[in-house]
Order: structure tokens, then sequence, then C-alpha cells
């Protein structure tokens, strides 16, 4: 792969689009790739629910429960994972409104030492990264984040990965007609690589 | 494997423990598992989180969400998934206080079709079975429980999966000396086999 010596910078025209709603679409973008893999039986991969830690619970009616008290808790592995060609997949999603790198507290320490585990175990773990002020996406494989956060963990490295370093060594993810991410092309290219 | 004509009969002391508690000292006794095999790289095992609809949230206080209304969804997935020697795992666990047999009530359509995808794709798809009234505990492939389920669909079949059945075709999980189901030992039996 070729690498260049700095990031390209690009102007690309402004969108309208919050932030916020910006990291729900790239999770949306995700879930519908998944979804259509899924349909084609061309792979079994899932968002995992989000872990909360229910407290109170009523029953109202019979039969239907209604939690009425519980909190958000931190996840301890990553959103995606699942099954590919015989080949379990790991996988988060993280979104950036930084127009130049990722920042690494987009992470938490305990999906680092998952994906870590996975990997060690013989996972494809992977970020799928998006850079949505330039609606780009890209591949991170575990093994360039894991370079980064352990040289940031060392303080001998930079807290962020910059867009010059996705753009010179991660693939990036080409969109199909419907708005799906086609990252599984990208996975079939990894896998024959690695 | 011995194909016994019927059930073996049992006549284990009864204990006092309810049969709710049993279904979640089973789930304990997963979980530990898969601590255990996490803690000593192993495998890389997970309880999902619990599937919820969340309708209301609240902040009463300031970066800390309170979930005040949710509900809780059919799963669409099974439980348990992860990956152990490369191998993508997908399971269930299913706890019964019938003594002679696993109704087929205790599970889903979508579960069954979710671990119908992944036993397609590679995966290694099981159930572990927990016939609490004889602290019993059983690996069932999942081409075993697809064979009793689609014969039920067709009104071919029975409803449920008669202990004999387990006896006779199942390999039976032995527990360590701290309660943890060593159910790996079963998969890699199974595999080598398979």
């Amino acid at each position: 792969m070729v690498n260049y010596p700095g990031g390209v910078k690009k102007n690309l025209p402004k969108k309208e689009t919050s932030y916020a709603k910006r990291g729900m679409m790239f999770e949306d973008m995700i879930n519908k790739s998944c979804e259509f893999y899924r349909d084609t039986k061309r792979a079994v991969l899932h968002k995992k629910p989000t872990p909360i830690t229910i407290v109170k619970v009523d029953y109202p009616e019979r039969a239907h429960a209604k939690v009425t008290e519980a909190y958000f808790k931190t996840p301890s592995t990553t959103d995606y994972n699942g099954i590919y060609k015989g080949r379990y997949l790991d996988f988060e999603a993280k979104n950036t409104n930084n127009a130049s790198s990722l920042p690494l507290h987009n992470f938490h320490e305990h999906q680092i030492e998952h994906m870590r585990a996975c990997h060690e175990q013989g996972a494809v773990a992977f970020v799928l990264v998006a850079f949505s002020k330039f609606n780009r996406y890209f591949y991170l494989p575990f093994e360039g984040l894991a370079a980064f956060w352990d040289a940031a963990a060392k303080d001998e490295g930079r807290k962020s990965i910059p867009l010059s370093y996705f753009e010179a060594s991660c693939p990036e993810i080409e969109l199909d007609l419907y708005g799906r991410l086609k990252f599984l092309d990208i996975v079939d290219k990894e896998v024959k690589n690695g």
C-alpha cells in the first residue's frame, strides 16, 4: 500500500446534518449492511443490544413487564460480532466529527482488550471508522488500532489516529447504491492478504 | 455413542431450591464458565445484554442518564457467542424443571433460524440444557435440535425432546470443583468428530 507523507486535504461542501444525527446515520448504515448480508446469506452479523443495568421492573399488565429504572453500562465488548465464511468477525463502529484525526478517547480500555483477546484467538477484528465531515469510511484493522493505542498508553505516541494514516494505510469502504457499507469486500481482501 | 432403548430413571433426593432460582443458577454457572475461559485465555465467550426497547430517558444528574421507561424485547438471536480456537461458537442456555423432556416452547422461532444460519456459515452451534430436578447438564448440537424442531413444525413430531434422547445421544457436561460447566471439553470432541 502507498504511504503518503502527509494527509491529503480535501475541500468538500459542508452539509446541514447535525453531528449526533450523523453518528446515528453511521450506525444505521452498518445495521442495514448487516441486515442485507444476513438476507442474502452472505454472513450472520448482528449488533449487540445496549448493555443496561435494570434496577426496577413493574408489572402494570399481566405478562407485560415495564422497566421503570435502569442505567446505561459501559460496554465490556464491541458492538458487533458474528460469522462470515466460517471466520469469527468482531468489530466496533466509530464516527468522528473531527476533520483531521480519530481521537483515541472514542475507545474504552475494555473494548481494546476484548478485541485483542479475539485477535489472539484468530478473529478478524476491526473498526469501521466514519469521518462524517467528508462522508468517508475506513476499515481499521485491530493491529493498526493496537499500535496507536499501545504507544499512547506508554505516553510515547499521540492520542489520536490521523486521517493521513487512514488514507495511507487503511482500505476505504465504498457504499452501494442504497447507502450500505460494503465492508465485507474489504474483509475478503484482508483475510486473503493476512 | 451408546444408544439406550429408553431413558434411565434416576432417584435423586429433592432439593429445596426454587425453580426460578435454579434457572438463575444455571445462567450463573455458564457465565462463570465463560469468565473462567476468558481469564485463562482459552476462549472469548460473552453473554449478550438483554434486548430492551428504551422509550424514555431522564437526565437527573449531568452526564448520568436514567432510563425511566423500557420494555423487554423477544431476542432475535441466541444469548451467547464468541470465539474458541478460531471457531465461531453460538449457543443458547435452556433450563427445564420438567422431569422427562425439554419442551420446544422454550425456543423462539427466531433463535432457531439464527442458529441455522450460523450453522450454515460453519459455526459450532449448540444448546446447553439443564434438567434442574436432577442437576444434569447436556450438550445439544444444533442438528439434534433442528431435527426435533422441523418435525414438530410439520406436525409430524412431538413438541418436546425427551430426556431419553439426551441420555442416548447428547454428551453430558461435567462440572468442575467450582461448579463451572466444562462445556468446551465437549466442543473439543464434537469438533474433532464432526
